[in-house]
């Protein structure tokens, strides 16, 4: 460790707190503070850097946390006998934090692989996508008798044989929310751009139904899909020879997509965090929230989710939403959640906790500000359900649980063709077709995990890189990772067991 | 076809009426029957063979599945029009119809893996569980680069490594029915005597933890496990070299194992079923009935579960309940699915479909009895929650939804070491570390799927296979396959797939 790292950090130009990143003594002489530290603060906790009179806003990340409930001078230790959430950071209000974001300075493009319907894939794989668990032993009997086989290697323009597997699909509703989540799911894989083609695969007597998942229209723009059951196809053997036939039709045509140049308009990023710790919130998650804010400006389109870590924080994201109309979808999902906990016998509490409070988080503002500081300061431009389809540019919310697997299945479904996962205790997960870029929040556990890591944002406190600079280092990462470069998690092979569909409702 | 096949079959040599095996006209001669058939009779319907007064009892599988409304004439159709629920067979009654079976003409014994804790293996494989989904990808990848690395042919007795992998495990609540639920299902494979060992592996930041799983003492009695997490063994290409070295020290335990004769008392077979079709309850599940039976004779356990398949007809199990206490437990679980539903939006109806009527089923009780049958006539001499430990022998009950992997995951849990499976539509699974035998309802289905289907029972009707004989050849396979002899499903690959254990509660 060298003395001159920073031993605070400021998350935003805006903000007038700063954040300690070691155990601070009183009188100890913080740079860029005009005062010497008035009192002892903890490592995580908050220090004022300007003076804030008696109910002005305490903004951190650029945001509002809450209000100073009584004066508070430079180098005073803020935190719950000076700030509260007060009247005002509690009102709710719809698109009153709309900032345009400065334009980007050039034009940026990466490489990918440009669909029927107007998409443009990341990756170039065939997928095949079970209806039922039923039918997922069957499906990988078929990937691995492509691998057996050997053949694909000569069509080198496809990335690999996906089989889709999940444990629903029968012993279910036939009508009910639970279903259409699990058919909106099973459609979007289908209809993700990092997908050339799609071997739809049933047992037969099911109750998500292949038929219906094929639709009478067409399941994909480019034709180039199969489906079949098991139970017609006539058993497990005939069915692994007739899936392997149809999959060399499919990789025929998959082989002619090759990259070209797309503009950025044309990525889908879904952001997630898992395993959070102390340090999420000040280095990767904002880091992130730069390279969100970049993508964004230039034409992007980057996915905010895991609703129940935002809870009671929502008038975050109803103030930046671009119109009152996307700021109620928040609320009204918020109030999807509360029946939802409730009628599962749980409940809803995303206050801080004590643990929370002694690692210096204050407000529930604050709190859900570390998990939302990912999705930058952009305008929040429309709110989806789980695994709806994206068709709006910009920063925009898809509800979905926090679990990891699940939250990134929905925004795949949702036409995510690039992840981002930030992770402090180091999560470890693909989610073929999509690949995922691993963040460290701190660079103990980057160190200890660095086959699995991409970037390491510890850094940011151990060596005092800038926020900014990480979000640029990031925002470059998308595009070479967009335009084929693997992440550690594909070049470990991940992504064989992540599929993980919303299930709802009893298991009959 | 020829001429002599039977056009009718009687299911139970107590019963009062016989079924069609064809659409059979008026004046037909039926052999065993003394009158002419008095009216035309569709297939699957019912046909008098005895006279039966107003208010007598309609009997079909050697129970009770109504009361005849007036008196039927031998050879008269027995349906809607005659036969009822009445006040008696609705009513609530506790141990009236225990039966003791005859004891058996020999000793019969099968060659399993004799374990530390007294119970028996029909398959030693080394098993690498997974707390949560996001372990799931490396417990593969172990198993994997243990394949790879050839090693395990020097160890002739380990049957494999088996990778346990599902979607669940974090995202829940860890304090309520479904976190202990899933805590029962990963401790019983944990202990299933179809492994020799287990590898558990964990994320490490999940709500399910290893340490929890683990517990106070010892998971298994043989030791023969080893635990850890990825996150504190440093990743993963660490995580799967230290898998590897661990797998390796078991399999030198596991491969000390070897097949021993073993009584019957120490086979616990779940039974299931599912795709079923008109056949089910005609061919299939009586004979699964027989041979059930026949295996509770000699000392040995049946479990029958699948509680949304016999929602009310709950009575043709507390009637055969050995006590009071243990019928009232199955009217207990009921209850319990009734509020389950509908928390979940739904409700339970198990009442003939019109569609049901068509075919010839009249009451609730004469539908269920359909999957009950599949338990034959044994008294019941415990009930057990999901994944609960069977400890009784005899026919028992695992509650369980009707969905087949979750059913079968909940029956391996509870200590199953053989899994017996009818089908109609043709169902194609497996269920590592557990064999599972798959028997066709029909002739039609069994041609098409032979690869898949280890025993056709639809030659009950197109060959005039006696139930009887039937069921003894489903015991023999018992023997057979819990001795070493593979199943279809088996030879096949399966079982990679199928571990679903039962979500219950919100997502999170
Ligand atoms: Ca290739
Ligand atoms: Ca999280
Ligand atoms: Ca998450
Ligand atoms: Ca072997
Ligand atoms: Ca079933």
């Amino acid at each position: 460790m060298t003395t001159d790292l920073p031993s605070t950090i400021r998350l935003n130009p805006q903000d007038n707190v700063i954040i300690a990143l070691k155990d601070l003594v009183a009188g100890a002489v913080i740079p860029g503070l005009e005062a010497a530290l008035l009192e002892t603060v903890p490592r995580g906790h908050k220090i004022a850097c300007r003076p804030i009179v008696a109910g002005e806003r305490v903004i951190r990340y650029g945001q509002t946390i809450g209000l100073a409930s009584r004066a508070i001078a430079p180098g005073e230790h803020v935190h719950v006998h000076n700030l509260s959430m007060g009247g005002h950071a509690e009102a709710q209000e719809f698109s009153t934090e709309i900032r345009a974001l400065p334009a980007p300075a050039e034009n940026r493009h990466f490489m990918g692989y440009h669909r029927a319907d107007g998409k443009v894939g990341t990756r170039n794989y065939l997928g095949i996508l079970t209806s039922v668990n039923c039918s997922g032993s069957v499906a990988r009997f078929i990937a691995e008798a492509v691998e057996k086989q050997g053949w694909l290697d000569e069509f080198e323009n496809v990335d690999g044989v996906v089989p889709i597997v999940h444990g629903t699909g029968c012993g279910m509703s036939g009508r009910d929310e639970g279903y259409e989540t699990l058919f909106r799911t099973l459609q979007g894989y289908a209809r993700n751009p990092n997908f050339a083609g799609i071997l739809l695969l049933g047992l037969g007597c099911e109750v998500m139904q292949v038929p219906d998942l094929v639709g009478r229209g067409r399941m994909r723009a480019d034709g180039n899909i199969r489906y079949m059951t098991i139970q017609q196809t006539g058993g497990t053997r005939r069915t692994i020879e007739r899936g392997v036939e149809q999959l060399k039709e499919m990789a025929a045509v998959a082989n002619q997509a090759v990259r070209a140049p797309a503009g950025l308009e044309h990525l889908v990023i879904g952001m997630q965090c898992g395993g959070s710790d102390g340090y999420s919130g000040i280095t990767a998650n904002p880091a992130l929230g730069v390279a969100s804010d970049l993508m964004v400006a230039h034409g992007g389109t980057t996915i905010l989710s895991e609703t129940s870590e935002i809870y009671g924080a929502e008038h975050l994201l109803t103030r930046r939403a671009v119109t009152p109309e996307v700021g109620a979808k928040i609320v009204e999902r918020i109030r999807w959640w509360e029946d939802y906990t409730a009628r599962n016998g749980g409940e809803m509490d995303n206050n801080p906790s004590p643990g929370n409070k002694k690692g210096g988080l204050t407000t529930i503002l604050e709190k859900s500000l570390g998990a939302v500081a990912k999705g930058g300061s952009a305008p929040l431009t429309q709110v989806y359900k789980f695994a709806e389809p994206v068709t709006e540019r910009g920063f925009v919310f898809m509800d979905s649980p926090g679990y990891d697997p699940c939250s990134v299945t929905g925004q795949i479904a949702s036409g995510a063709n690039l992840i981002v996962f930030t992770t402090g205790r180091g999560s470890v997960s693909g989610y073929k077709p999509t690949p995922c870029i691993k963040l460290a929040t701190n660079s103990e556990m980057y160190a200890r995990m660095s086959d699995d890591m991409d970037i390491n944002c510890g850094d940011i406190v151990t060596e005092g890189v800038s926020l900014e600079a990480k979000g640029r280092e990031i925002f470059e990462l998308f595009l070479r990772v967009a335009s084929g470069e693997k992440t550690k998690s594909e070049e470990l092979g991940f992504g064989g067991a992540e599929f993980v569909p919303w299930q709802m409702g009893a298991v009959m």
